[in-house]
């Protein structure tokens, strides 16, 4: 049956590209994706597998039981897209002003509902349950993962599988890592509460701009000197703004930046650090502050055995040429959540474009659709070597 | 005459009132003052005094030649407003939406014109000549006082005076200094150019925050190790705009401020001191930058002779109590022009409102009133003096 | 045999204390060694074992070529001691002032001369070659294990193994990595070369305390901005030493430290990267500096397959209860310039005191002594484990 | 009479030299000048002048009644020397190993004992009692001024004078200011109190070294951002002491420096600043510190009137060509403590040898010796105007 699961998932190349294609040219925003899970569910009537609606925000969750025994194994998809401006000139760029598909999403729904719709041809000799998982808003903070797996609708699957399309990863490379893959990436904000004043008086204030900018300067301490050196950390300031003009001393200085780690006693401590640090900054020019930090996504850690499985059953992919084990990522992903108790695995599907590629997130960013049937392949692959282990 | 001159101002005291409440709800921003020009040479117009427009600008000066011999004295009152949004509840508050008569130039014009007339009327007796400069555009470089003296039209006064009605000085008080009055102010911007990126992957990137809070912190040193600590110099930053979003790591960050001092010394030590300590951290960095230094009004350096002199005439004339020498303040005015070459002085005539006020450029300024015909007599009776001298 | 090999090493045990104890009580530094190896050479005059001094200093290699056809394998002990002084009241404390084995040698020693006495009990049955190596300077860059690999003396060995006693790891583990293990260790000095002046006058100094202290802050950064968040990298000040008096700005500041790292292109790029930030600092106050960075011994990279054996070897070893996978550690070791080329690995033998214990380089630092037979145990099966590979 | 006190007082000049030399050859440091002390006792034993010995300490008080009524003025003379190494090459260098008069109080001492015996000569004409105070210590805090202050011998005395012999001004030039003319003069100490540890594992430390970089580092927003520019105030690091080895992280950072000031206010401002500096930037890396913060002596703020009076009487004097006011210095001076609460003046007689000179504290430091004979004129003028005003 496998055998002829990889064929039909070619035969069905064109469906996937016209799918992604579809999608690509309206997307949709984080948590406003009502056309898209519209899209999914009409995709799923039209199949008639089971599904269900409203999961967890716009989640679309259909299950395809077989014919045969075997373990319940969720497939997870994504299907939100970003506040990027599509820059490319192709006949599928977004037709939503200021909105694109700039991560992949389009392509990973695209492979998981035809995946579900060869799956479903073989329904009769089908091992075990699939449980295909649409998710919503993985861009944005608290993300859908979470409230998915908060829904209860995935407490009896037994493991949780799912790929990224990787635009600077080749086509036929499959790649994971044995543990830590993606990074946990947590958002703060700091606003510095000093005094404003004419500028030429400065000691009647306390000058936000010279506060915050001590500030910046002695937070680099945190990586370099507090966090232990075999471990791994990124603390980044992405804004600082603060003054409405030259000649008028500031009163406050926002600040907002990311924290990313693998390994949430990191996490904390750099957490309790930034505070040590803020505090003594403004105790020293006598000022105030406000600091919010909000976690985010944790790190994705994949289960070994899980991943190694993923290897393996790449191996026997057709098309699949590498299939290999990588450093992990600092950039997050909300996958995590499916794995915090879960066994499973995440992995990148090759897709980058041959002559040029742009990065994820970029608004020239584009995948090579031949990637699309190869993650579908390893899904389904997966999916087998899991069943049979 | 002259205790007449001082009566009749006071008997003006209401039209004084009216002008310049009629002019605080019509301001006008530096270099756009055409209708306060034009309601200024309206107002000579009628009276009878020649005058000329256009005078570096929007410039008016008027002259009034008396019938005893003496000396060509020119006295200043400036007329431009700021981009402010008015926020007294009173019935002369601005019509004109953020635009506001925040420092005071309404007043300045309104006590000019006023002795405009009163002058007029003692013209028989009046000794030498009287020149009033109305000038636009004080608030914003270049200026509209440089304009004026490269004009030409006061290359024949024998001295310059004016005054400033000044918010937090009681009515009743007269304020000036021998020498350094009001400081110089210049304005910079800084681009530092670095080279952004992933916020997770910091090591592909030149951080400019990082690299503009550096900056920051090392620019202090300027003031507290570089100037003469028996000298007077301010390094303020005003704004600091840099970073899209938390997660970004920014290419640029446009950093602009300003410095004040007395002395051209320290200004040129402080310039050239900027540009060492802005290369250097840019080299730190592999960065690279923009630096963009523009010399303002040079501080007012009074003679100390005519300042002097307008001490000693303050103390001559009715309503003054306090007639002073203060320490020099750090802001700046062009005035400074006017007596780079010619004799001259500036001075303060106290304005401040007794139950509550507020600082220049405040939304909410205002003056006290009475002290409109102070300011006009401390000007006549300088120019007595002077002329006595 | 091997089993006969172990029972006698633990027959042997009070005469590894004696010699440990003997040499412990006479340390010698660096370089200095001349009695200890002496002592050496003595101990392989009278077993009859062939051996050679003055190996590219005071170097001692002995080699036993066994009865047995097999490969020839190098086993490193080394032996010099630190500028320490001994606190410790033990019997056996140093009666060097200000010498003292504060890591350990003394006891590598004792046990690579109790091993080579027990194989050559043995030397009939023996497979293949063992070279005992006895290295000088450990603790001193350039270190002795440069200069015996160039020596040429160990260019036909199969493979280099050896182990350090370890005072923070309990008596029965045996601990390796499978590739870096020990971290490169440099060091740096900085001088920075202002202008010093009178303390009430800096303006007409270049301070060199401020200098050195920007340049302290900044140097944060390299670590947290520009090294690999993936990558392991530590850079240290460890002195900071600038001025003669309160009132006199200093006119120097000079500043040491080390960087650690475990991968070339790291250590590469801070080295750059350090020569920007100090000549950035510099140039920012128009100072002179001199930077002197001294590769000091590369990472220990344990070959894989050997440090594998290593521990598999270790399992079989009687006393052994743990024998196991370590994070690496940023400290250093010359061993390094061994397996550069050769085959090896290096690891530790658990040699922690009970009750209480100090670091190495400690002046109370000790070791448990029951850690010697089994450090000797530990090489002798991995020489039996890799002839039989 | 004193035409020819100026007369006598040339007459003498080869006694003052003598008398310099002298003592420049045995000079004492702060607070163990017995053998001055005792010399100079002698010398007014020698006179017939009463005196008193062990003022405050080694001070040694001579008072000379004259034959006319006036009133009771106290001339000041200094006598310690420094903890320097004369490196002069002189038939007069210092023969005291490591202790030479770098500051010219051997001239001040022969300069006021030589006037002593030219005024006891026209003691019957002398209006007024002339005071000799001939002070210990003011190199070394708490100087010996206060104590002689305290002390109560100057109770009953009008008005304190005294010079300064100043090598980088001409000889025939005195100089003084009318209201600051030097500066208070604090001495502080800071220790950072962190946490030391091995130089590879920084997040197990509070890194000493890059806490005080810190400190001093945001140290400067104090003169730079929180005093009034228009004040002075200069504050210097001068000593940055920490750490013992390259590849040891260090647990304290000794800091020392100097605060000068003319302002009360402002020196109190400053050290709750730097109070709150160091707390703010040690609650950053939750370190400990001990500040120590110990006021020297206060400004020397001459009274004007006496001031003026000193330029007045110096015109008068043969061989002064230029009696001038000059810019306050940010050196300090214990004379302050006799014109705290009394009439009295400060001022500086040009020692400047024409060749090349050194400044004071110099260990090639010299006077140009002519300047003796000047200052006892320029005291003796003082006297003669004051009894006379």
């Amino acid at each position: 049956m496998w055998n002829k699961v990889m064929t039909r998932l070619d035969d069905y190349y064109q469906e996937m590209v016209d799918i992604r294609r579809y999608l690509h040219q309206y997307p949709e925003l984080s948590f406003q994706e009502e056309k898209t899970s519209q899209y999914i569910a009409d995709t799923y009537e039209k199949l008639g597998i089971p599904y269900q609606t409203n999961i967890g925000g716009n989640g679309v969750v259909a299950t395809l039981k077989g014919g045969k025994p075997g373990k319940k194994i969720a497939l997870r998809a994504d299907f939100d897209a970003l506040p990027i401006q599509d820059e490319k000139d192709v006949p599928y760029k977004s037709k939503v002003e200021g909105v694109m598909h700039a991560c992949g999403h389009d392509g990973h729904t695209a492979t998981l509902l035809v995946l579900a719709k060869v799956l479903h041809e073989f329904k009769e000799d089908l091992p075990g349950t699939v449980v295909f998982v649409h998710q919503h808003a993985e861009e944005l903070a608290p993300g859908g993962a979470k409230s998915i797996m908060e829904s209860g609708i995935l407490d009896d699957v037994d493991a949780v599988f799912g790929t990224h399309l990787w635009s600077n990863t080749p086509v036929g490379t499959i790649e994971t890592s044995l543990k830590a893959f993606m990074a946990g990436a947590d958002r703060f904000e700091i606003l510095i509460k000093g005094k404003g004043g004419h500028g030429a008086q400065p000691h009647q204030t306390k000058d936000a701009i010279v506060i915050g900018s001590q500030l910046v300067t002695t937070l680099q301490n945190i990586v370099s000197r507090r966090v232990d050196p075999l471990g791994t950390a990124v603390l980044t300031i992405g804004t600082f703004q603060s003054g409405s003009t030259f000649n008028i001393i500031a009163d406050t200085a926002k600040i907002t930046g990311t924290v990313r780690t693998f390994d949430p006693e990191i996490q904390d401590l750099i957490i309790e650090e930034m505070e040590k640090v803020i505090k003594g900054v403004c105790i020293g020019y006598d000022a105030d502050y406000e600091f919010d930090y909000e976690k985010g996504y944790p790190p994705v850690i994949n289960h070994p055995e899980e991943a190694a499985l993923v290897l393996k059953a790449a191996e026997q992919v057709p098309g699949v040429e590498h299939s290999q084990e990588v450093v992990p990522g600092m950039v997050g992903e909300d996958f995590s959540y499916y794995i915090l108790d879960k066994p499973g695995a995440f992995f990148f599907t090759g897709a980058k474009k041959e002559d040029h590629y742009y990065p994820h997130h970029h608004p020239m960013f584009d995948i090579d659709e031949r990637a699309l049937p190869i993650a579908a392949k390893a899904l389904a692959q997966t999916y087998k070597v899991y069943q049979e282990k």
